[in-house]
């Protein structure tokens, strides 16, 4: 029998149950979970703030394991016919339908209405579809990527969904050689997006959040600057960032907080004919108020929204954490290891903010 | 002497006051005024909405005029040289510095703090630096344009300087072939937006606007189809565009109302992954609400503010016009033609919507 | 029985042959053929001049029919499901994986190695996947566009794949309002090119090409200036461009003529900074020698090559047809109508260029 | 009396001449040079090899020096007033008009018509106008950046030219986060470019070059793998590509050669719909050949070709340098310092290769 963590409903205390063995259909691969994530969204999901989930769930969306069966021949994302043993991970998102008109037309996949994702959209009644469980079933057409041999593979759960998050922020912030990069927030996508501004040749990045051991990290991670949200107001971040800026403003702003009235600052962060990324008001915290003439039009502002990621960004992401991850802590995100009877403790330190992430790990 | 319509400040009633010649400078051009044009900024101007305005000025950004003097050899963009007769425009901002920070490292030349704006940011105790006069005294450096010869003036005039600003506009909203684009406001920048939309190879073109002469001219302008703002309210609006849209909202949409609510409103026409143009903010119309989760983030909107233009705007707007002015109704757009002493009727015919574009005729 | 014209081998005559009616399986579409292609493609396929060929085929890559048969419910590109009796067309391109490295990370499905196309890479021992055919089978999967009403299937055929080849091309030519746009070449790729220029906004459009015949139609189609290939040299037609565009060269070059030569030549018919789109060079028409410090570095050259085209650009071209086609001559582009039983006639007729493009009717 | 070394025609010996302190007038400075460039352009000069050079000039177009005298109030490009003593560099390119078609237009400032180049296309005749002087003459207008307070000037002065240069080519290269780099070259250009592809996250990094000690550099540069050209042929070289690359080719590719077959060989290097930028052809070295169907149009590849810098490279340059300077040895690119009196000596060690970059400090 395998081993699963379910959440049944919101607000209900985590539970493990007990799963038959899969057969392994043709195209499938069935994973022996190493590793899998715990993040915000896994608070979200405990507290309901998503809507179409089918509980009850296996959370767990982002997650890593070896390969112990395959269905005939399945390839990962470079082509390469997977082996039992293999150390692999894959997207969540699965079952873009390559059909319809956000898919084809649009280019626009995130978007697509058939996509679906494990640990978040797929019932525990339909099969093992999330990391928190000994085993995770791979349905057909899941997107495979297999672990560079040189990245180990907690370092690869450090950075987690954030880094793909961050990664399809930075894309559509388009960072120039020397830009000064304001990111809100320091969680995992805020801390990723500071790494990879330096990874696009940003001149100065300054970091807004807190607490303080998030901080700590920022630095840690590279940040030039940072401005504690706890001791400061938005009058007072503003003065600091123009202040570091000779008077004008980041060239790019990253929103990576989940709080509304965070974007209004952060319209105002941003100099003019900047770039502003919104990335992290993945739930709906309510509206906000702007004035479309001084925080927009007189700006020539750009402000754009970031929803999901595809397997490019994954991809690339793993790819950037093979060759640069010994430079920053991506590691370090991880701040706590929890058994599967564990998990109800991860996620109550997660939302408590205890742990920047958490990580589960089933193996006995 | 030289008679120009002076706006000593707001609200005051215009008068036609007598300059004397000026010299003309190495590098400068004395014009003839053609024809001077009478739009939505001469109102904000009469009404004190503009900041930094140096009243007394001579009003008039957008003119066309007959060169009557030359100061030693000055060329057009196109680096011919001016002769005594010819037909030109000019760029009604000039100065900018060309070496700021804003001028050339982050090639935002419309934010260049040094920018001056002839008929706006020029005192009439200064100079002839507007078109609602006899003359126009062009300083070194400022942008010429010569008009093509096919192109008569008072259809350049027509388009005024609503076209090279929805021609920026345009450039921002990267229309794909066969977006549906929908405009928000049908004045003149609104309209030159639904002309130009068609010369991205727009699928559809929606205006929103009224009232019925303004809707009717957007009709003959080659809208697929009109929404009137006076018999719909924002549900209806957008209700109409989704029915339009097969349910998606629009490719592309673009802002030229100077209403802030119609910021939020656009928001939500627009489609998942699509584009959203802010240009017609151009005073402070007060705040408004939105929510970043919804009209934003989870959209994957990309929204842009678009302020000014340069000369690369206006010198392609009269290579549009000349190209295809007799396919579009850029002529009808001024419906009132005044003499110089007939300027204050002019401002108030545009202030109360009597027209949609007047055109100031200074010659006796 | 179903008739179709055969192409057995290179070389060989066509022949019409019988097949059996097919099993329409789940998600697949049996069509009625109301017209297809010949286009220069089949001129390429009949000297054997294209690789991986599966001969025998079925030719005709882009076709219109009337759904005949559908295997339970399938829908078009919009979502809207299928009737009997609809008028569709089809992405000839089908079968792009979806998940290698090309399709996913690359998001270059043009690139995909498992894309296989209708009419060309599909051999008549498989069924009846190719347009010159009574009727066609649409494979599960295979992309369809729902012709929009007030567009005449004829028409839309006399754009054919020209159009979707022409529009890919100006997506990648990033032509700007006003731009000078050269076309070279004057066949049903180049002659879409110029008038999908002028849904850009372009400023003069320049087509180089021949025979007179040709040369008119561009005249038709809106081309601003023409160049005959026939009483020209390169050094002349240098001289004309040179002299059309105050001596700068054109601000975009589109390539569509299938003669290596013309790549060096239409490098140096462009301006410094400009564009220049290679889509002409569908076979290998063997090398040209070009110098790279004149042609391309220190012209600051933009070389981009284009090949095929997704759903997108087919889908697009839907669109701009449905809404320009009866400001442009596309419906002209055809000069000759066939039978089935004519279609060698026509392959021959399209080889002497006695015919722009040719339309095979197969209906009885 | 102010010493600087004087190249007085092609292939004759440097002399060192004196010159009268020139008067400094209104918007000018006066620069105390700290060190002066030898690169290979200034091989070239020697060599004849550029158009338009009005000997007898004083070569050194990059160069850091201390500001000696201000005529009035001058101010760097971030707006700050230069003062007596500051370290500050400026650009080498003076004078683009920003009224000609290209710098309006087009923005494409670096084909501006009227620019100018210190230490290359002025002559000293004029004045101080190159670097390998005691003192230089900035004329007004000329950009100043002041070098940060953390950055040495002698590693400024490591990265010098090539870096701009390569800054502009990984620009033009849209690199993005995973991608494989090829470098063509190991000159001052190409290991900067070796640097700033790791500065956009690349995921691999080839430096194809020689001779050894310059691929020893590539490699201290972080170059994940070498390429020695003096072991390999074409062939071997783009084998080596194609087994680090899963058979794809780069994703990018940057030429910093100078060598004309190598941008066939580059073209080849690049996987389908690759980007190619062309930046090492600064001089005529004769024409190459290429097949426009295999190496173009069919792999739908991007080659952009990249002249000069303007002041945003430039100054973004510097940015990058203050902030990465510690992490990549820009410092190491100079291997020879040089005195006035040895300038000739200077540029046989720089035309022998017997140093990567050579520095000229004409203080006494």
């Amino acid at each position: 029998m395998i081993r699963a963590a379910v959440m049944s409903a919101p607000h209900q205390p985590l539970a493990v149950r007990e799963f038959s063995e899969p057969r392994v259909e043709a195209g499938a691969v069935l994973l022996r979970t190493l590793g899998s994530e715990v993040c915000g969204t896994d608070v979200h999901l405990w507290h309901g703030r998503l809507a179409g989930v089918p509980y009850p769930i296996i959370p767990g969306h982002v997650s890593v394991g070896e390969v112990a069966a395959i269905g005939g021949a399945v390839a990962d994302a470079d082509g390469r016919p997977l082996m039992i043993g293999d150390v692999i991970t894959f997207l969540d998102v699965y079952g873009s339908c390559g059909r319809c008109w956000y898919c084809t037309v649009a280019h626009a996949s995130t978007r697509c209405p058939q996509r679906r994702v494990y640990g978040i959209t797929l019932s525990s009644e339909e099969g093992l579809f999330g990391g928190w469980s000994e085993y995770i079933y791979l349905r057909p057409g899941v997107h495979i990527v297999t672990l560079p041999p040189n990245l180990p593979w907690e370092t690869f759960m450090g950075a987690g969904c954030g880094l793909p998050t961050a990664l399809h922020a930075l894309e559509r912030a388009e960072v120039r050689f020397g830009d000064t990069v304001v990111v809100q927030g320091s969680g995992p996508v805020g801390l990723s997006a500071a790494m990879l501004a330096q990874l696009r040749g940003a001149g100065k990045v300054i970091v807004i959040g807190g607490p303080a051991a998030r901080l700590d990290l920022a630095r840690r991670a590279g940040a030039d600057a940072l401005i504690d949200i706890d001791t400061t107001d938005a009058v007072a971040r503003r003065e600091a960032v123009y202040a570091l800026t000779d008077g004008r403003g980041a060239d790019v702003t990253i929103e990576a907080t989940g709080v509304a009235a965070a974007v209004t600052e952060g319209m105002r962060l941003t100099r003019d004919a900047g770039r502003y990324v919104v990335v992290g008001q993945y739930t709906d915290a309510g509206p906000t108020e702007f004035n479309p003439h001084r925080d927009l039009n007189q700006k020539h502002l750009d402000v754009r929204g970031c929803w999901g990621s595809d397997l490019s960004h994954f991809y690339r992401a793993v790819q950037v954490l093979a060759r640069y991850h010994t430079q920053f802590p991506w590691a370090d995100l991880i701040s706590g290891r929890y058994t599967l009877d564990q998990a109800q403790v991860a996620l109550e330190d997660m939302a408590a903010q205890r742990v920047v992430k958490a990580l589960i790990v089933p193996g006995r």
